[in-house]
């Protein structure tokens, strides 16, 4: 289903054309989502069981939309973007009020063709996303995130270094544009850009910028493991992230950011945990078969195993880039790295998930959360008390030695087969 | 669909009779497994293309099927047990020849009312779990895995002591039933048992037995993390496990142990991971809808995430015990605590994974695996290579201090709401 490895006409024409083609629904193979597929394949009863043990709906309740204002809505048909908005379940609390957030996803594919002027492209994205931003302000969204590096085509695979031009300072462009639309709908904005670090030697990050509901950058974070996968040898661009695991204590809960390639290391989710994140987001720009699986596991799991609910974020699209380049993989050379497919989702800590986004076209995904689940599932669990960290301390502590023994217990009967 | 909360007639005819019914195909509200429901639904083509996003099959090659004996399948029409084979996808390598072993996991029901001999409760058992273990070892089966605690019913929910009475020594009736069997089959077989530990005073855990294809004891691991959940206060009966993260070399590759509640803790798959497990078996006893969703996310994610395989096992069936008990939520008095699922599966690095067991008859799944796959995956990923383990043991280090400060970056702009 994945257009990966297929290779479009490597020049500027046949980019514009692919990357500005408005895709219709229905006009492309595949389908939108693996929920919408079975929506329409499935008999309303027992699409209606099937979506209960796809998404983890255990409360006995099945999954509740939220209305959304007919204004919003007809925004979303105009400008095609898929717009979804569900309410998790919490329990009432004896002595806490609820604390419920409305959270909001931004996924979209680039605007105009990469071999158009920066500023041009820069711009153009800003103004595609921004009708989804107002969106999502009208529709009362307290927290949103959008996708990583969103104010620029993710041009990493093509390790050609003029891309670092999109990067900006922490309080560029891009934050400004988001400051003015925070403040406007006293919402907080989680705003991943390439950063350009001025103070150290023009160095570039991979950063998240976390502006304040009053239109303030409360702070930022910055990816905290690089791949070196296919591709994205991203450490051709920016290092490992030096900000720890912060958490934010923004006016609508906790807030982290884990960045991309981040999802994979368990160790990461934990210690925005350990900092006490109530929602941890996870801005991406991935693609094709092999990562697909992944997706969905290792958010719901990270939402269980640290009691935390988290917005899972991929951008939308293939990019087609002017030069062509190789892949390592032995194939030809070509222009694009693949389909990155959307399919931004919520998972929450009682192990249920929202329905994901369309695969093919830019998306505001919506959530109401009660914050007040967390800690019920803590309690609940008791994963935190059982955890025995001090085991793991110690061991972390051993691997890290060179000589790092593994605690082997060797069968003695064994012999080596011939 | 899950029995949880019903009420069964607490007395030993009823318990009779509900734990000796045998539960014929389709004589069940529900469904064997999410799998066979959507089989029946959808498409041939349909559903080809939903299993495999369902199972993450990535290689583009349908999910394929072993073929057993007709004896072997013989067996498991007339002892009535689900018996599934599949075959994980590996690359060929240049220098390593491909390391293919074959696994499988057993899931079964308790034989005999809960208030009949424990002698007699533990034969039955066995005599109920061998056509299962010999249609293993017909098989060709190099690596067996038994459920937890699978010579007793899941007593704990009770509190009540006199079941500790199930309980062996390591090299006890159980362990010597299967040494002969593994021997016989020239078998690894890893079996969880209750085990009484002579040595230390009599004392209770909850054990792996590690039995070598020669019949010989390779040693035990007992259970890491214990859970305090609903009605399974394990630690009423045994404590947290002091065999650390063993890695068992055996005939067939490095396996380890991870035993139910510990699937719950990143760490403990973490650990066995750094301790070079090629296989992790999470031999498990668990119930009802809260649990189910978080089920195969869990699993999947421990296999991608420290590249391994994951064998999963839960027994299977409602088990009625003589005396009713309260389950701290403030319902009746009732004498089962749920129904065990089934559903046992196998995870794969590359994020597949295999359908899952029944959820109401006992079962036998094999699977055949090329080992060489986990470090295919290391390879491809570098998960290891990116995992900066140095800011974890760090952060552990500081976390367990009593007076941990979390890394927390207040809005100083926001004030608290009314």
């Amino acid at each position: 289903m994945e257009p990966v490895g297929q290779q479009p006409e490597d020049n500027g024409e046949a980019a514009k054309e692919k990357v500005t083609l408005p895709i219709k629904q229905g006009s492309i193979h595949g389908f939108e989502s693996l929920h919408r597929l079975l929506e329409a394949s499935l008999s309303p009863q027992l699409f209606q069981e099937v979506s209960r043990l796809l998404l983890g709906l255990n409360c006995g309740c099945p999954l509740e939309r939220i209305a959304l204002l007919e204004t919003t809505t007809s925004v979303s048909e105009k400008h095609y973007f898929d717009l979804q908005a569900f309410r998790f379940h919490a329990d009432k609390e004896p002595l806490r009020e609820p604390r419920i957030v409305r959270v909001g996803l931004i996924q979209n594919s680039i605007a105009l063709p990469t071999n158009a002027p920066f500023s041009e492209q820069k711009t153009a994205i800003m103004q595609k996303v921004k009708p989804m931003i107002d969106a999502a302000g009208a529709s009362g969204v307290n927290v949103l995130c959008l996708q990583e590096a969103w104010m620029m085509p993710f041009a990493f695979c093509t390790r050609e270094k003029r891309w670092c031009e999109f990067a900006e300072p922490v309080d560029g462009e891009s934050t400004q544009f988001l400051q003015d639309l925070a403040k406007k709908y006293n919402m907080v904005i989680v705003s991943p850009i390439l950063e350009r670090d001025l103070n150290h030697g023009e160095t570039i990050w991979n950063t998240a910028v976390v502006i304040g509901n009053q239109g303030n950058i409360i702070g930022k974070h910055r990816k905290n493991h690089i791949p070196r996968v296919g591709d994205f040898n991203e450490s051709t661009y920016y290092m490992e992230g030096n900000t720890g695991h912060p958490v934010f204590e923004t006016a609508y809960g906790k807030i982290a950011v884990n960045i991309c390639y981040g999802r994979h290391h368990p160790l990461n989710w934990m210690a925005f945990g350990l900092n006490g994140a109530e929602i941890v987001f996870n801005p991406s720009a991935t693609v094709g078969e092999l990562l697909q699986p992944m997706w969905p596991i290792e958010a719901r799991n990270a939402a269980i195993a640290n009691s935390y609910f988290v917005g899972s974020i991929n951008r939308v699209g293939t990019e087609v880039f002017p030069n062509p380049f190789t892949s390592g993989d032995g194939k030809p050379q070509h222009s694009d790295f693949g389909h990155f497919y959307g399919s931004s989702h919520f998972s929450a800590p009682d192990a249920s998930c929202t329905p994901s986004l369309s695969r093919y076209r830019d998306g505001l995904m919506i959530a109401d959360m009660d914050l007040n689940l967390c800690r019920q599932l803590k309690d609940k669990w008791g994963f935190r008390m059982t955890a025995r960290y001090e085991l793991y301390s110690e061991l972390l502590a051993q691997y890290l030695k060179p000589d790092f023994a593994p605690q082997v217990i060797v069968d003695p009967s064994w012999q080596k087969r011939p």
